[in-house]
């Protein structure tokens, strides 16, 4: 008991620095978080596994790609967070204010009732940063999306995508020689600027 | 039957055209999809029903996110194939130089090799674009795959991503923040250059 209040308080501690580090993240965005927290407990083996849900690989690369990963990662919560919400107990009228039923029934209600208002908020400000940050990733990720649902053993599709092979191979190799002369370009424009100013 | 074949004589000509005009795709290649069309028939009002399978609106965008999606229709066009292969009549033994089996089964057993010829020919071709042009959209590609298996429905999950949201969601808008202050630098450069040389 000692040992979990201790794991709660380094954790109200941990996700407080955070807050303090960050400026995105508002205090009330926080406290949802910590809150909700609460409610869905795991031990600390569990947690510290070394596997997170979202790998940090990605954000390693180009600011583009970066973006695109961040925008699907955005996308990942929404689902994941609309999923939690359906997995609540459906919501009973509200009985704040009376005094008929036990106390205990009353607390279970409000719980239940403060994790749905509270993933509801998170939900909503994840969607509000992906609507107006990442829009013009959401439509390329639809597009990726779109090719996994091809269905491949269909003759006609077969025949189709045979048909389009070779526009597509030809801008698939002539892009790639596109981006290799514009990096070529770059580096020999640093290169005589260095020369320039040395 | 005269419909038809006018039909097959524009198709050889319509490809003929586009391998003239493209340097990435050599004869060899060009011929090769040409006997596969010849063996994937369809119908023109399938054909050219207004749906192509890869659609074009990706390639609007940026050069990164084009080249993102190029990968990917790339990575889409092996499982393709690699299903077009794996749906052919297992090969029998070389029939070639024997006359004791009727002439229309060899035919069909030399149609049906050279298909599959054909096609590992392509899948080749692709591959090597793949992995010697397209190699830093596939490591991208496969962790935005990942994403779509993450088990949404398990506790676990669910208090990990809670976990990882705060560090996450301050990424995702620095990030954001960051690209926006780049565009805006790079507009005021190219305002000074002009208002430098006007």
């Amino acid at each position: 008991m000692v040992a979990m209040a201790r794991a709660v308080v380094c954790l109200f501690l941990w996700l407080s620095v955070c807050q303090v580090r960050s400026s995105h993240i508002n205090v009330e965005m926080n406290r949802t978080i910590q809150n909700l927290l609460q409610h869905y407990k795991i031990r600390n083996v569990e947690r510290f596994d070394g596997k997170p849900v979202f790998s940090r690989n990605a954000l390693a690369g180009k600011m583009e790609m970066k973006k695109l990963f961040m925008g699907a990662v955005l996308e990942t919560y929404e689902k994941l967070i609309d999923k939690m919400l359906k997995q609540l107990p459906t919501s009973s009228p509200q009985t704040t204010g009376s005094n008929d039923g036990p106390a205990s029934s009353v607390t279970a209600a409000d719980a239940s009732g403060d994790v749905r208002t509270g993933l509801k908020y998170i939900l909503n400000k994840i969607k509000m940063l992906r609507q107006h940050r990442y829009r013009e990733q959401g439509v390329l990720l639809q597009e990726l999306q779109t090719l996994q649902h091809i269905q491949m053993d269909k003759h006609v599709v077969q025949s189709k995508a045979l048909w389009e092979l070779p526009w597509l191979y030809e801008e698939a190799s002539s892009l790639s020689d596109e981006m290799q002369r514009r990096r070529r370009r770059r580096r020999q424009t640093r290169r005589l600027k260095s020369q320039l100013s040395g």
